[in-house]
């Protein structure tokens, strides 16, 4: 799922009076219950993965779900309640790919407007070779820069972070970037 | 609000059947309507904002509204849908403190675990001092280092993010942190 579904019933008291409407003191239209009140706030999330390296290789999961199934990503996903943002991080990599990792530091940072989700990438080096496909993918493999299959990226976002760290690692500065995609999808 | 608030009906089709389970496929305990299966899946929220200078002072706001009514932060708040961080950081400046800043830069980022949030505060530049009290808070003005109200600050990480300011302005070098605050509240 991409964005935020509207709510149509209020999930606090169970009314379907739902009115897209803005709330006192509000200055936005937000989803409030005609009933009870409660405002539905609808937020972005925050998608949160590694860019594991392995020598002069990076590992990448073929994905075994929609969007893009088939196609080839960096581990990441939701980042859930509860966690920081480098333990979400790793777990999505412990979960995709099997994989542990030392998150080292957040390497790409992607606002991504029409679908409300902030990307947020961190560099990561591979503890082991012990890897291998979660239930969300079909594949987990290491790749060498000339093996990286481009037209076969999953997101745009993952694209990004990618070009970027081969251009970086022929300069050796991994400085962090902050930018937004703006074109449809991810 | 703090936390994410758990759904009692579904918010899709109304029913007063959610049951906290493990999805098909998921790994984690979600709230799932009983009746027509809609997942509600809880994320964390980003508060974005800014820390915004003039010559040697600080911009700050003074809380209209609780938690922490009374209290001394930062323009920032909950970044919506549709929008850029810097673009959430500039609005919430915008409408706590009626100012219009330069976004320089991500300064701050803190993970919230124990309350789901992530912070991401940026350093900015007032424009001008055409700035005021915005509907959230009581007062605003311009604070030198020796003018903080330091037992009057509103939030853990306001906090973190000045003390981190005023030392940075001693060296010079303003290098963005990433960390955690893991006691209760933030």
């Amino acid at each position: 799922m991409f964005a935020n579904l509207a709510p149509r019933f209020c999930q606090q008291c169970g009314a379907g009076k739902i009115e897209f409407t803005i709330p006192h003191g509000d200055d936005r239209e937000r989803h409030v219950c005609g009933v009870c009140g409660h405002v539905h706030y609808l937020n972005p999330k925050v998608v949160v993965g590694t860019l594991p390296v392995w020598e002069d290789r990076i590992l990448l999961c073929k994905r075994a779900i929609e969007p893009r199934y088939g196609k080839w990503t960096l581990p990441a996903g939701f980042m859930e309640e509860g966690e920081t943002l480098e333990e979400g991080a790793a777990r999505e990599t412990l979960e995709e790919a099997n994989a542990r990792v030392t998150v080292e530091s957040v390497y790409v940072t992607l606002s991504l407007p029409q679908i409300s989700q902030v990307y947020m990438l961190f560099l990561a080096r591979l503890n082991d070779l012990d890897y291998g496909a979660g239930t969300e993918s079909l594949e987990v493999r290491l790749f060498a820069e000339s093996e990286i299959p481009w037209d076969e990226i999953a997101f745009r976002t993952i694209s990004f972070a990618l070009k970027k760290y081969f251009v970086d690692r022929g300069t050796g500065v991994f400085a962090p970037v902050m930018d937004r995609i703006v074109q449809q999808g991810r």
